[in-house]
């Protein structure tokens, strides 16, 4: 059998069934696998049942030949994957010293509590698997391998799922999948619908060979247009996706912002670090949201001085000096206050340049005159002040996330103009 | 056949495949079915290929009597599952004259622009199916029916799929579904670990009869404890789920924090509004994450006022006051400068308490003393101030989580002690 480089990824957990939980495991283990070439070709969540996660462990069997285990590896009763694995694997539970070891190192230094039985029968595993050794928590991974199939169980924590990837998953199917590679290149557009986008590449796709693929990936007003290629020999294939990325560009010229994936923050983040210049933030209706996408990127302190949430018109007036004036009679979300906002901002925070966001999210607090998703956005440089008003039409969550990203690409519009 | 109550989800295309993006859709449509007593078997996660797609359709039939399926429904060519279920079901495709007139209205009036031939095929639909009207949307969704399973595609923008939810599918599936009912309780506990409630609860756990589970939900330091019961009659499931609920909150009395499904911000809002009490935040290291968790929820203007994101030293200097010589001598991650935040911020905004945090992040700014994860955190009101210091062990995502559930844990505690 030919090594097809197909995984599947299983992910176990009642919470995942019931959506008290979203998973975003299986998205960094598909992202990492892609990258060495490995595609997903299903993933499946199933519950906290025996029957049902056999079930999943039979069928996925059948088409991949990785399949990763995520969940139900930890030490309460909910917790069945590793005595299912043990049986399905025809293996008897042994005590793994090493993570025994592990363990009592953990409790006594880092936790400082004392090791309870629960938590030694966590260094028990089955004696038909390879251990992987969790440093950075308690339930080991295991490494299974039956037919043409390796198997391996994670826990499902992120951070412990990660760790283990990192430092020991991804180079085992490194050296065991066959020499096939998968490539993306993903250029990213703002503001304008699918539909228009796809009407200026018809052309453009029907020119696609049958290996490189092209998708549309909406986010709010942001578009991404991702191509993906496979091939066995990465530099013809890199060649070759790199030529019609070109062309892809050409395409579209000015409706393209950005060459790379990267959400619009990043964006904002890598023109002004390569400028040497600053922001900061001025919100009311986004509260702290647009403060928090900057700083979540490691290094956002070299461009990110910081902001003000003003949420009540008190600290409008208090803190930014909107005039009291300004909201008796034009109100909190108005021209004159986002300019006002943005203006002090500027000042306080003493930066190159700053936003300002005020306006209505839902879904109560609208008026005739200025219904829910009603915003005001104001950015400003020490010469320029523009102004914007938009008017939105989705529930809460939405209202915020476009208002963030509408005024942060007003950011990068003032920013590439003032190049 | 008796009526099996038992959904699958089969979400459509590459982007959740190779991980660019995280699918929140299921989520929320396992919880609105499970309200509604359906539970979910499998979740299904398959790319924008048409042998994938039929082959998921072919398994989960097996299983489900309803199959929700997401995605592929755009107006692109990577978008192939309104042809694929057309050929699936054995029909023609058919102008959809509602949709069209829709859609009409929509370019019209809304988008303000013109509508092309794309936009018109949209409206076409499978001559086998009853369509379900998007009326926030452009693709309309669809609902077929073969043998004992009722399959209904969606669009997969969150937005769409969860209005077409809400509108016309649940209300379906209400109808066709069994009267079995399936209800949960939860209970949040904070700062233990999964092991040491375990162990807690292991005369509770044997004694729960068959149609009841418990399930461990961990998320940082905070452990959700959820019952899940299964019945026929939901008068009697109810009693006895309250009844060994209560048992439930008996056994673990005071590390329990919440009696309902809640995040810790929710918590504190609740107690806030119940004592027509406000709360502002003073936030370095999290740049307004804490700010955003506030008010993500509708009504939070009610007890949040605002906050500053004081990023750099300048702005913990200008805006908060924090004294040259502690950012000298002491240092921004320090006892005194979070004292002089959470103190400065209160005056500012004006609120019976306030929050503040410093600390580093990572994966860069440690030293010798103050490595990576050093975090000082402060609560006050005007009587007291409380302080704390962490030292947390996790990449800069999970550093930013754990800070903001310890500060706004500190704050519930300091809102309940004053009571």
């Amino acid at each position: 059998m030919t090594p097809k480089n197909i995984a599947s990824i299983i992910t176990i957990g009642d919470e995942l069934l019931i959506g008290q939980v979203i998973d975003t495991n299986s998205a960094f283990i598909a992202q990492e696998l892609n990258k060495i070439g490995v595609s997903i070709k299903n993933r499946v969540a199933v519950g906290d049942n025996f029957n049902d996660i056999w079930q999943a462990l039979d069928e996925q069997s059948k088409i991949a030949n990785f399949i990763i285990i995520t969940g139900g590896l930890g030490p309460t009763a909910d917790d069945i994957t590793k005595p299912l694995l043990c049986q399905y694997f025809n293996g008897e539970m042994v005590m793994h010293q090493p993570t025994l070891q592990h363990l009592e190192y953990l409790f006594k230094e880092v936790l400082k509590r004392p090791m309870i039985d629960r938590n030694t029968q966590q260094a028990l595993v089955p004696n038909v698997c390879n251990v992987l050794l969790n440093q950075v928590g308690t339930a080991p991974g295991m490494m299974f391998t039956k037919n043409e199939t390796t198997y391996f169980a994670l826990p499902g924590v992120p951070s412990e799922m990660k760790w283990l990837m990192n430092n020991c998953v991804l180079d085992i199917i490194s050296k065991k999948a066959s020499a096939a590679f998968i490539l993306h290149k993903t250029a990213v557009t703002f503001g304008l619908g699918e539909s228009f986008i796809a009407e200026k590449l018809i052309e453009f796709e029907k020119s696609l060979p049958n290996n490189i693929k092209l998708a549309y990936l909406p986010n709010n007003a942001l578009l991404r247009l991702r191509l993906t290629g496979q091939g066995v020999d990465k530099e013809i294939l890199s060649q070759q996706l790199n030529n019609l990325f070109n062309n892809l560009i050409d395409t579209l010229k000015e409706h393209i912002i950005y060459n790379e994936d990267a959400t619009l923050e990043q964006i904002v983040a890598n023109l002004l670090t390569s400028k040497n210049q600053t922001i900061s933030t001025a919100e009311s209706c986004t509260g702290g949201y647009i403060a928090s996408l900057f700083t979540k990127n490691a290094g956002a302190s070299q461009y990110f001085k910081g902001g003000i949430v003003s949420y009540s018109n008190q600290m409008k007036n208090s803190v930014l000096q909107v005039p009291t004036q300004t909201l008796e009679t034009q109100g909190a979300v108005s021209e004159a206050t986002v300019i006002a906002m943005a203006t002090q901002c500027l000042q306080l925070c003493n930066t190159t340049y700053s936003l300002a966001v005020s306006g209505i999210m839902g879904p109560d607090g609208g008026t005739f005159e200025k219904p829910v998703g009603t915003v005001w956005m104001a950015v400003a440089s020490q010469s320029i002040t523009k102004t914007k008003k938009i008017q939105l039409r989705y529930n809460r969550q939405k209202n915020i996330e476009h208002t963030c990203q509408q005024v942060v690409n007003m950011i990068r519009e003032l920013i590439v103009d003032n190049s």
